[in-house]
């Protein structure tokens, strides 16, 4: 162990165990918890060498592996409880991401959710027994998030009561579903629905690909993968281009629409349901943003502790670089935000099984506010957590650029949330929609209540109207407070929204582009939402912890991602009269302060995230400290090192050598 | 040729070819650029796979192939001019780097600077012939910014006239040398000289690493690649452990220092001169910021031209995505800086040459200036153009992700300026240094010249001091206007860090601690005084401009740049009392009109970069618009596509389907 981090262990003022119970839950589910860590850490078959070290193909062909053994390894040891699962994979996949990834959380829940019963009966045996190997086809070369500009074609054939199905563009050749290029023999793909001479708007297909005897692409189906991606190596994303392929008539998965026989469309009941697994996904990827933001952290603080560099005070050794306040800023506000999502995470995912239940009784009311709660959120969260990634990276100096790091694996894994799953800004202005749609209620006379009740005319009355009117009533170091000041400031930015769309209406311009013409302020207004809710809920969670000493040093955090936040939106917060400039020295002389308080407790913080190393995969971020001899080590398994020279010196610098 | 980009560029209202003369200096430095580029891209032995679809060890064999034969052809054309050198390069490396960088960048120059008369001689025709292959070994596992900390011992035997070369820690090794893994046969190593039982700091050594015949490691060389990085892959970052090597007493290089024969070392004169290539990359780093920022932009907008997505106007056609406020407010600003950066590394490229004709004339007058300058700058720009690359990749949706868009390529082989040549913390952190100590010597009364005038005290003076006695000098349509707010701003943040240090000072802490202590001011500091320089220097851009037309189009993006720096940094202009809240207000509305005012010009400003197909290596960046055929084509050349049926399939998937 290294001295260093081991003095780091001993100054701290809290009980590291207890922390990591309330980020598990319980006692009970970090027990749980590690038993699974140990199936997957001890079990032999899921040792592989550095992913780094292996070219693509090799890298597909150690996922595909992974996943086979998992799921023969699921049933042995009975695991079953979704989140178990997840907590299987976690370990497994480290930082990458699965192969067979869509068929668990695309396929299947689309097969139980919208085949009919005859259907059922088919098509979950095969897929249960993975004879049906799928994934999820929606998003073409030209078209994504507008579902409606899809154009792959389902057209009914009366005559043979089937589905021909088309790709009539190259913008129309599916692109980007995980699992699609080599492993899927199955598809559902998404399509517009011809019948009868009319189009029925879009409809889900089952489309074979391959043979389920040798996997061969069927005659019509051009599939493959779509090429090197910016982290996902070992994930076959890929494209598909139907060239007049038939399909039987029950191969469109008939739950709610149905074709007839004759061609007959008949229309769903209802088009309402699907909107729950879009929130439950994008409450997941919150909760994905607070521990790539955690690993990262833990790897950046533990290398800070070891690291020696340069000097504070001449003749003295080289101190470690924790002891830098700019290294401090750099990394105690994203220990704080990473903190901050876990609880969120946490908290999304209680509100979600709570609607869940209140859905399959039939009500329905809360779920516009969680829809919009977890689009902006998502955003909010991803954009941060990506951006702290590649600070925490930064942090590590030159040796954060090393895939030994773990941290460029992070990053590219993670960023993509940014996009997917509902591309960031849409997202924001999705949650905008909401609000504003809330705001105007509350201004026609309509009593808000849930999250937004902040925009009641009520509450708004409450609030400063110019700097000269500052009621200073934020107090900086209190955490209630400072709720408050992101609640009004939230509540003014939606205003401020608003009224940029009645400015712009005013010059008789469309509804549409009003909106449009006041976009930024719309994503400005969703991300003093989303803020106000995390700080918010950062407040709340504090309210559950008994232990006085974890108490202690959380509130320390809450403290500091408030402070954080304020000063680096300082500008809003004076604008609106919220803060004072004193204030605002005050507020930065205090956050200086906050950070010298934690640096004793920063290493025990990550470490009640609680990774082990071989989750982890970090040389930096090790448990022991022991970063360099592991340096090292890894360096000379580096496959440029097979050989003592590389062909490319006979090749080229040897003649090079002989003809100047 | 995609009509809607056809379209874009019949709107523009500038003579997109007169802009690029502008940005490569003059009409003849474009045609000359314009000649090499078409010698590289005309060359069949240039050409190459796209490096996205090899191994690493494939990459590095395309690097050493490319370098070698760019060397006949520099020598076949008669090229000599580092300019021109330069240029060719870019063209044959796109976003990638040389195998033989070092070689040229370090181990030439340093050969050059440092040997005496009889080094020259031996050394100069070795290296020249790429005999001696070199590389520059400074940095070790444990030990970058701060040199006195690195460990390497050279220990001179008067016995048999021999330095004895030692790593005798593991943090001792050298680490990140590019070309010390695999390529080099000698070393330029950075070591503490023993001599006479005394240490004598710091010298440089020529150590020969492998046999000039068979290129095997030669005895007690220990050395290899450090195995893959974020971005460099075709590059052998190495590492190297010397045990015992000896290496003759003449292999020190002596132009400065000396030890004679008996042991007896022999101080330099004097150790300024190292200052200046220091400087000259630095300059260099602000301009790739630029060149790196404008590639990214082009690529986006271009994209963001033929991209059709989601509604405006319900019923209407998919809208080009440029047409989106917030996807304008993503790119312009960026454009604005990409053309800011390219001027700002125009302009230190000149202020180098004026002041290395200086400096040999043995005026040293303002290179501390220059220093201080460019250590910030490079910090400045650095950072915002990493992140800039990001926005611009993640502006293209899921496709940005893809390795065909060429964004992650930009991304990963430019964020490394962050952190070589000088952590970018570290490097405001010596602007800071420079603009305290300039604070200082103004308050005590010195009259202060060049760009840091605006801290005497005569113009402190004329600033505002608080709030409420606002003067609303700042006119928010006028960029001279606009420099001098930035000007202030930088004035005041240098005030409040110097008085952060004061404070510090009186609480009878050390003047080390009372630094460590306001860091986060003075890295503010150093940052408003860039953003200052950039601002001012655009400005002073324009004055040079004759042609309406361009004139018109700069003068928009100056002041979109101005101002949407004023609002990212709002607080700061709030707080210093710059700004008023309805001047905020105003802020933000101007700079929605000037993004609908560069829409029209969007396309043409990045037209004007001039950057051939062929270097951007971008599907989605493509001159003809034509993106999604190419996509296609593009992806079924990927490896994982030269099979229909991946191995995998039977090793794992057949396998498991039978086992269930």
């Amino acid at each position: 162990m290294n001295p260093d981090i081991t003095r780091e262990r001993e100054n701290a003022t809290f009980d590291v165990e207890k922390l990591t119970h309330i980020l598990d839950g319980d006692i009970e589910k970090t027990k749980r918890r590690r038993e699974i860590e140990s199936l997957v850490i001890s079990d032999p078959d899921f040792q592989s060498e550095d992913l780094n070290f292996l070219s693509r193909s090799e890298r597909y062909d150690a996922a595909v592996k992974k996943s086979a053994h998992m799921i023969l390894k699921l049933r042995e040891y009975g695991i079953s409880d979704p989140e178990e699962i997840y907590c299987y994979k976690s370990v497994f996949r480290r930082h990458h991401h699965e192969a067979l990834g869509l068929h668990f959380v695309m396929f299947l829940p689309t097969l139980y959710t919208q085949c009919n019963e005859q259907q059922l009966k088919k098509w979950v045996p095969l897929a249960e027994s993975f004879k049906a190997l799928g994934t999820y086809a929606q998003t073409e070369l030209g078209h994504g998030t507008h579902l409606r500009g899809l154009e792959t074609t389902a057209t009914y054939d009366p005559a043979t009561q089937e589905f021909v199905m088309n790709s009539p563009t190259i913008t129309s050749i599916k692109w980007w579903p995980g699992g699609l290029g080599k492993t899927s023999n199955h598809a559902i793909v998404l399509a517009q629905l011809h019948t009868q001479g009319k189009c029925h708007g879009l409809q889900a297909f089952i489309v074979p690909l391959r043979s389920m005897n040798t996997h061969i692409p069927l005659p019509g189906v051009v599939v493959g993968d779509i090429g090197p991606k910016f982290g996902f190596d070992e994930v076959d994303n890929g494209y598909l281009k139907l060239e007049n392929v038939r399909i039987p008539r029950d191969h469109m998965l008939m739950k709610y629409a149905k074709v007839e026989a004759d061609g007959t469309y008949v229309k769903p009941p209802s088009a309402k349901l699907t909107y729950g697994t879009m929130v439950f996904i994008r409450s997941m990827i919150v909760g994905e943003a607070g521990r790539a933001l955690a690993k990262s952290c833990t790897i950046a603080i533990r290398y800070s502790s070891v690291r020696h560099q340069s000097e504070i005070r001449p003749g003295e050794p080289e101190p470690q670089i924790m002891d830098y306040q700019t290294q401090q800023y750099k990394l105690f506000p994203l220990l704080a935000t990473a903190y901050a999502y876990k609880f969120v995470g946490q908290y999304m995912n209680q509100v979600y099984h709570r609607i869940t239940g209140d859905i399959s009784q039939g009500d329905f009311s809360e779920l516009p506010e969680l829809h919009a709660l977890s689009a902006g959120l998502k955003a909010f969260t991803t954009w941060t957590a990506s951006a702290g990634i590649e600070v925490c990276r930064m942090a590590c100096g030159g040796h954060g650029y090393s895939r030994c790091s773990a941290l460029p694996d992070i990053y590219v894994n993670f960023v993509p949330t940014c996009t997917y799953e509902g591309e960031n800004t849409v997202m924001m202005l999705q949650t905008a929609r909401f609000l504003i749609k809330s705001y105007r209620q509350a201004s026609a006379g309509h009593q808000l209540s849930g999250i937004v009740s902040y925009l009641n005319e009520s509450e708004r009355r409450l609030q400063p109207q110019s700097v000269s009117s500052r009621p200073t009533v934020v107090n900086v170091n209190d955490l209630a407070s400072l709720v408050d000041a992101y609640k009004l400031r939230a509540a003014k930015l939606v205003e401020m929204a608003a009224k940029s769309i009645q400015q712009e209406l005013q010059k008789r311009v469309s509804q549409e582009d009003a909106w449009n013409n006041s976009a930024i302020d719309l994503v400005r207004a969703s991300d003093a939402h989303c803020h106000y809710v995390v700080v918010k809920l950062f407040a709340a969670k504090l309210g559950e912890i008994g232990d006085t000493g974890v108490h202690s040093v959380l509130s320390t955090l809450a403290l500091l991602y408030a402070l954080q936040g304020i000063q680096q939106h300082s500008g809003d917060f004076l604008q609106t009269g919220l803060l004072s400039v004193p204030q605002l020295s005050q507020v930065s002389q205090r956050l200086k302060d906050l950070l010298a308080q934690l640096r004793p407790n920063a290493v025990a913080l990550v470490d009640a995230f609680d990774y082990r190393d071989e989750m982890l995969n970090s040389v930096l971020g090790r448990y022991d400290g022991n970063v360099y001899e592991h340096m090292f080590e890894w360096a000379r398994r580096s496959p440029l090192n097979k050989t003592e020279v590389h062909e490319s010196y006979h090749k080229y610098l040897k003649p090079l050598q002989a003809k100047l």
